[in-house]
């Protein structure tokens, strides 16, 4: 079963700089050889379920090795059975829709 | 490693009610052994993190074989290395400040 | 048109125990009037949506206010405009389905 | 106040391709005069709070005029007094860090 994740760790008790570990992350996903994006509120991952999940449980365990004592996530999970589908594929559904002009129907 | 998930899952392509398959994930805590609590927009689960994982995937695979061919689930997860900290603990750290009156302070 | 959310805002910057802030925002939708509903990862709330809103807005302005220089919220919102359903609604069309024991089906 | 979302809102009861919707909002955003970015499992909106959050509203109106009975949205809320950031500085204060090889300190 294949999953799209969006994903934004919230590490707590290390002050309001939270760079260095969103990009610990990104490498976590890397390392793993799964296809992600970063964007201003988050990551999009995407892979088979259960490698995707065992990342962003290494996600949990790098930012607490990076001193974290406490972390709160908010996760998106998006499964289907019906067809595969991109992350790519899920921005060109709506960008087709905003090219062709729809809003003058 | 411990979590804490909040989770709800949103079958789509099924219709507007959704109840039989929120009931069908409490089956799936239940079965799993795990300490769940079901409140009006999703559900907390708490227990070891592999454990906790597997009844989220298990949620999804069982929605999918109700019919539902596509899943949206938004999910919350809480990690700590400071201290243990249950759902009744957070709960009772919240009321016990709003009983003891400190917003007289 | 009335929303049901479910909140669960996080100060950074200030610690790893948020009990008061949480309180804090307690505080805040019961000034507002509002059907509120604390659980271990978040609140439920329900009213008319330019009712709810303002009471988030005002948590945010609240917990800056006590000292927090950055805040997370996630949020779920839930509309519909084809029936009424409380926070109770919800929860009851779940445990019903339970306590009969539709799992023997 | 500015607030920056993350904003992923999922109408139910109209199958399962929800490219057409989505586009809506992103129409809404756009006529709003905010600054928007559509990734793959969301949008990202910046601006002033009222202005964000009556754009949101209007997503929820305009989507269920196009014939949803049920949506939930989940949303990420970002603020902060200490300085401005920009969706664009969220990202490069990760790619940066990424760029600059601090996997090697």
């Amino acid at each position: 079963m294949s999953v799209m994740v969006d994903i934004c760790l919230v590490p707590l008790g290390v002050g309001v700089s939270l760079g260095e570990y969103i990009a610990a992350c990104q490498k976590v996903f890397e390392e793993a050889g799964l296809s992600y994006e970063l964007h201003a509120y988050g990551t999009n991952v995407e892979g088979e379920w259960d490698q995707v999940m065992a990342a962003v449980k290494r996600c949990h365990e790098v930012v607490h090795a990076m001193g974290a004592p406490r972390i709160t996530t908010s996760m998106r999970l998006g499964t289907r059975t019906d067809r595969t589908q991109t992350m790519q594929d899920k921005v060109e559904s709506v960008t087709r829709r905003l090219a062709v002009g729809d809003e003058a129907d």
